[in-house]
């Protein structure tokens, strides 16, 4: 069975209108989450086109909530991709998951950015056998900005090359200082991550990659850093592989909202805070806010051809709201010609240097 | 030049008395410190004596900071490991080093722990050569107790070895499974980090790691966990590699000193909270209590023939003092050769299981 696409009343777009592509399946907490999250957007903005892939029994429920608008269509798909499948199993299952019809909005140039709440390695995979990668990049990474005491900082990967080479981290760093300097301009500041920051220390893969950025990045590279150089907000990007990127992001969400709990209870446990409650509530609420962006935001697939972004497995409603004004944050901001320049300006300095 | 040792008025060790082993040299805040630490210890505990492994240069502070007591050693070595020294440099170097030298009082029963402030890799390859390890166990890991939620994680390897095979991984669950029920009784539960929780999630290295672990560790082995697993307190044991977790470590160290600080500021800003200082303060203290030991313990080795440990290059007087009492909370229950049974059965049950 082939996907579907249902296009009824569909506003035709004008060139200050932008078309998001969302896949709504696959997610922990089930479409519906992201079906009102789309509705909420679609009523917030008015210059927002959304094609909405889901699967045949989804269909009813997505028509119901967001049937009405002019600015949606609805993709109907016979297959989803789940949490468990391998990358490998969803290629072979060409456009009829509904993550692959959404990156395949974006090929055909009928959106200009996809959105997925489901299995990363997926993601990566179709993305990158859709979309094609930028100059010199073979595999993307998956980028977000953590807040920090300082600047945010833009870490990648996060999860979607597990195994990497110097090689990769080296296009990783490109990525980050490619994508950094033009969407903040200046000369970003890069950081390798590492056990410690002594050029002896780590495995030969982030001490090779290190040898490289030197010579690419020059004055722009930091060098090794270690895990708590994270929060201390001086650098721009920080590069790692994704297997440390992840669970040092998932680790610093869970001990976040651990000690805002600790927080919390501490303030109900005394009779007089309690009674104080307005005064300290407020203070928790701004640092909730100050650090939320690493709960809840999106991650970019950065290195493919166009503007893929990743949400949580676990979005909440919340998050999901997140992700989409992440989305449209690229969007305005995304520049893939300067982006592609740029690598393949640093892509021939690092051939100069490897000659 | 070899070590000498100077031993004045040593006192005479009696069976309720514990004898550590401790290098000073190698911190990043210089050996003073350490010292200071040891004056204190004495004074507080008169069960202790203190073998003190010094540098020539440092010797004569050393002899005014400790010389008068009774129940210190000086050990005057020619040499100290550097944090740029690599572990292969070091074991040509003999018992020459401060670290050598400490380790090896270890070694001669002279004492029956040793502490370092040192390089990492180092502490590993010299405790390795010099006590041997543990049945079974190729390769020692650095391992803590991590504050959680619930009931405080051990979590290893924490840096000793930063690239591992699935075969190490199983390694160290044994380890971690085997000290957890010495030290805390029952069956405890053990997970293995990575970056979903699905089987087809990860590295081939620890998927391998997960099958094996199903086979030996039964109902014990709790399967996958994510980064956010770490404060949740429903595990015992938590298995990474040492460059996953060496970086989790010290990322949460970081973000955890940002939040405490954000809170200071935020409670500093309102003239109210100011005015109300004494009733949050508390509350802060208390919550910095709750999560300090991994800001400031130490790790132990585990898998080494003795006890080992090792506390942070950036140890300051507090953090030297936490290490130093938790060393001896080690050796009053340190049982060697209950932790080498425990092994031996997991090691047949292993081999009986890979057959």
């Amino acid at each position: 069975m082939v996907s579907t696409v249902v296009r009824r009343s569909w506003k035709p777009a004008t060139t200050d209108m932008f078309t998001l592509a969302v896949d709504v399946m696959g997610g922990d907490l089930g479409p519906r989450v992201a079906l009102r999250a789309c509705r909420n957007l679609l009523r917030q903005r008015s210059d927002i086109r959304l094609i909405v892939a889901v699967t045949a029994v989804v269909a009813a429920e997505a028509g119901r909530l967001l049937g009405r608008s002019a600015r949606v269509q609805l993709l109907i798909c016979s297959d989803q991709v789940d949490m468990n499948d391998k990358p490998s199993r969803v290629l072979r299952g060409g456009l009829n998951s509904t993550m692959a019809a959404a990156i395949n909005e974006v090929r055909e140039q009928r959106a200009q950015a996809v959105l997925s709440v489901g299995n990363t390695g997926a993601l990566m995979a179709l993305s990158r056998h859709l979309l094609g990668t930028l100059p010199g990049i073979d595999r993307p990474a998956l980028a977000t900005l953590l807040p920090t005491r300082g600047k945010p900082l833009l870490m990648l990967d996060l999860g979607a090359n597990l195994s990497v080479s110097s090689g990769q981290l080296v296009q990783f760093a490109a990525l980050g200082w490619s994508w950094s300097r033009l969407q903040r301009g200046g000369n970003p500041s890069v950081g390798l991550l590492n056990v410690g920051r002594e050029a002896t220390k780590g495995t030969d893969c982030v001490r090779n990659a290190d040898q490289q950025l030197r010579a690419l990045l020059g004055d722009d590279y930091h060098g090794f850093c270690e895990g708590d150089d994270l929060y201390r907000g001086e650098l721009d990007v920080l590069v790692t592989d994704g297997f440390a990127g992840n669970i040092v992001l998932k680790a610093s969400e869970g001990l976040s909202e651990w000690l805002l709990e600790l927080l919390q209870q501490e303030f109900r446990h005394h009779w007089l805070r309690r009674w104080l409650a307005p005064l300290w509530l407020l203070a928790i609420r701004r640092i909730e806010q100050r650090i939320s962006p690493a709960r809840h935001g999106g991650a970019l697939l950065l290195g493919v051809n166009g503007v893929v972004i990743k949400t949580h497995g676990k979005s909440d409603a919340r998050a999901f709201r997140h992700a989409l004004r992440y989305v449209l944050q690229q969007l305005e901001q995304h520049n893939a010609a300067a982006l592609s320049d740029s690598l393949q300006m640093l892509q021939s300095r690092l051939n100069s240097v490897n000659e």
